[in-house]
């Protein structure tokens, strides 16, 4: 991971065999990030995308390996109980264009991933809902 | 809808049961957004989408029910004739993770959402194109 | 193409018959912007993708053509040696609603088409990494 600040934007680089959530999270984690806004592009080879099953208040998750532009991320950057939390969604399109997507679980880099972090000035949370089954997002921090 | 506005960012958050159009344009309205970018994710139910046939001059819609997680949100707010217009396209996947998507006419949310609408100083109206048959950006308002 | 400025904010409504990255590039080299975040949606009769192979180094493009609902634009505007260099990953559905996407080569407006181009004061590069394949992000310029 490579990156540069401009003013409130982070510009950052992933490179082959980085992995989307864990390089962001130390990002977040490094530059004290508490609120952002987080879009992108890049390639992957494997990405594990999970689907929120309201029945049973689990993700189903499945794994995707090939070559892959990964079309859109778009999601962000918040704190629960303090610790960097990231909810980001992803698009991938296949070598013949057909596009899957879902909750990003990982995605890992085959060549290269251009992600923005706009950071936002304020801090918002997370907390368990017992009812939904997600950390929602909370505003009373 | 449960929101927070940190500059000129508000950051939402809809619960189980809403809808994004509606609850977007609720937003607009009361906080007197007349420009703004928009991005976001969720999880829905029920999924409205329209594909503008550009003969007919109208869009053919589709409904969806399923378990969705949306992909993305992406658009912006602007004003025609000063009420409020709301233009997203959405990406959502289902259970096996293959993403459909288009003109978003509507979008039930199954467990949340989060929705980052950024305000722009300015203001852009909307006129309709009879040549076209879309209610096209104006920027003479 | 019209657009007009709001602050660092280029509103671009693209018409029939243009193309995206033809037209985001004569933007940026008139209004000289160095750095941007895009997002953006639209209508399309014609996209042209790639998929990046890896092996090869190569990108795989196909071509479509039908009636799109351009339902994500995600990318960034940098500078490779001082040109304007775009880099745009496109989602877009068809009449029944199937995504499809990857790397934006290219794409005709059928209707009309709505980017944000958002400015950051800075400055990123490019540079072809014999490794990658890829005119990769460069930050020391």
């Amino acid at each position: 991971m490579e990156y540069r600040k401009f003013n409130d934007n982070y510009i950052i680089r992933l490179n082959k065999g980085e992995e989307v959530i864990s390089s962001l999270k130390e990002l977040c984690e490094k530059e004290d990030i508490k609120l952002a806004e987080i879009t992108g592009l890049g390639a992957s080879n494997l990405v594990e995308i999970g689907v929120f099953n309201i029945n049973t208040k689990e993700y189903n998750t499945k794994v995707f390996e090939g070559m892959f532009e990964i079309t859109s991320l778009v999601g962000n950057a918040t704190r629960k109980d303090g610790e960097v939390y990231l909810h980001i969604h992803i698009n991938f399109g296949d070598e013949d264009g057909n596009v899957k997507g879902g909750h990003l679980v990982q995605s890992k880099i085959s060549a290269t991933s251009e992600i923005i972090v706009r950071k936002i000035e304020g801090q918002v949370g997370r907390k368990l809902s017992s009812e939904i089954g997600l950390n929602l997002i909370q505003f009373s921090v």
